[in-house]
């Protein structure tokens, strides 16, 4: 598999047109269910499936470490990533009880934890135990960073023997909204400042700190802006490799990606880099409170359907975004006409 | 019964703070959540509920026909709104669809239907034959108004029988974005213009024919913009009322609802104008297309959750709404805290 030669087709303009007008001849105004009812014919055109349904819900949340979390830019301890992994087993961080709420399964994936991780429970696709110190050279070798594609893409195709319906993209790893700053930086070419956030909420002086190490990232290692790989592997992370694979993946299997926050974006600006066509594939779930997520989301061109304040990542966004697609579908499949129903439609 | 004189309860502020503690020590770091968490604390500071579910998820349908639809004011013929009611009853209107999804009843009441309705499955609180022609005269005598609010009163103490947890409520009526404008430009002062849209989706002339018609409303019945039954009785419409009832019983009941679109908003403005109290117990679900929505969640001081491009109504968007206060309130009661899930706290 040559991660330049995956073949992704353009979505069918043409059911999509269709599909509106199935749309406009259900029981309401045109056009008055909005944002669902582009999402209703954005899948079936990405699908080619009329009456789809939501069986299989699968939110992939890919957890990794990060060298850069020595240079002191999380609030939190590294050790959390590990720990994290083992409270989405158990079902008790965030993206499990969303996941619960909208129906979709939470696949865990430890893409290169620091730990070593020893539960079936979690898919093992470790490229290494955490990436390297991006302030100091590269954070992995080009060799990782295809692989950590290659295994998001294995993670699609594997999951897909059990039925993918539409999938939502997480992550977990402490420090991760630093390198995913240092990716959007070094693709966009924006100001390191006007992309970078508090991450899980540090105060002002481990906030300038963050920006520095983040500018050193970039001085240090020059990541080239249109090498999506070259960018992965010198400013990114395990995780976000994976993210990128998983939506080249899902791309190439005409299926619907909705992904979650800032760390998701950064996956999707590497995966759009790589690959332009697969923007038509993927949904922006919500926009969230890191300033860098909004600015990446404009890049690829995509409108966030949710606005919440969120900014936990885990894929928490993705199983609510993921929810109002769903509604959108259903709107599209069990919706009266304006025939069926025996409803007057408009005068003019 | 004297609606002036409805108990309405400050929310519990205290348990809204100890409720963010409780949030703060789950596994995420603090607010993260953003609206989830707000919705959540919210929820239990109206109810006093610490560890609430969503079992009784009630969406009041209000229908009622407007004279004021003799002027030509909308897109679709007058006896539409008595086909909803069918439709509605038969599950193909788009509020069955999303209240379905989202696990909620929807309850039909005919408000003032011009048509007859003889069914058992829609509640009869027919305040007239449709209201009269606002642009001609006061739309409804100020009994009728006091009966509309009434009558939503009653909805909520009877349907409590059978438990509620959460209310949304939700309109149907040809012509009461017409009628809508016309409170809402009553009670906030604003312009008819700024406060107008198009409706189901009228045509440039029509539309101009519509902000006259609600000018010409207003300067024949001259509304108080303070005495929110004058403003009903003169410009509104028996769904309106209804809908400014139902808020009034939930509030005295202690029950959060969940407001839907323009027209809604409208009854929540009503419903306010009477007792300012209403205010915490309500939760705005999204921003409508429907210029004047904007506009009245500004006056009440409400924002709303969602942003989905949505103006059907029928309680849609608060059936879509109900659903985000759902998932907040599993993130309080389902996640685990950083204890139970031994995961390490921040450091600081």
């Amino acid at each position: 598999m040559d991660i330049d030669k995956i073949e992704i087709k353009e979505i069918d303009m043409d059911l999509m047109g269709k599909t509106q007008q199935r749309l406009d001849n259900l029981t309401k105004p045109k056009g008055s269910l909005g944002i669902l009812e582009d999402l209703a014919k954005r899948y079936v055109a990405i699908t080619g499936k009329e009456n789809p349904e939501l069986k299989n819900k699968v939110i992939f949340t890919l957890v990794a470490d990060h060298g850069v979390a020595d240079e002191g830019v999380s609030a939190f301890p590294q050790e959390v990533t590990g720990q994290m992994v083992l409270n989405f087993i158990n079902g008790g961080a965030g993206v499990n009880v969303l996941a619960k709420h909208v129906g979709a399964k939470v696949v865990v994936v430890d893409m290169g934890v620091k730990s070593n991780i020893d539960n079936d429970r979690v898919i093992n696709k470790k490229i290494g135990n955490s990436s390297k110190n991006m302030a100091k050279g590269p954070a992995m070798t080009r060799e990782q960073a295809i692989k950590s594609l290659k295994a998001g893409i294995e993670l699609v195709e594997t999951e897909l023997k059990n039925g993918i319906d539409i999938i939502g993209t997480g992550d977990m790893g402490i420090a991760n909204t630093t390198i995913s700053s240092a990716v959007v930086a070094a693709i966009t070419g924006q100001e390191v400042e006007k992309i970078t956030g508090r991450g899980t909420g540090i105060l002002d002086d481990a906030y300038k700190n963050k920006i520095n190490v983040i500018k050193k990232a970039l001085s240090v290692n020059k990541p080239s802006p249109k090498d999506g790989i070259d960018v992965l592997s010198k400013v990114g992370g395990f995780e976000i490799g994976g993210i990128a694979g998983v939506i080249l993946g899902a791309a190439s299997n005409k299926i619907p990606v909705v992904i979650d926050g800032f760390i998701s974006g950064a996956g999707a600006l590497i995966a759009y880099t790589i690959n332009p066509k697969v923007k038509d594939y993927l949904i922006a779930a919500h926009c969230s409170v890191e300033v860098g997520h909004k600015i990446t989301l404009d890049h690829i061109g995509l409108r966030p359907i949710l606005n919440l304040n969120l900014r936990l990542g885990e894929g928490t966004g993705a199983a609510l975004g993921i929810n109002i697609v769903e509604a959108g579908l259903k709107i599209l499949t069990q919706m009266a006409s304006f025939e069926s129903a025996e409803v007057s439609n408009r005068k003019e």
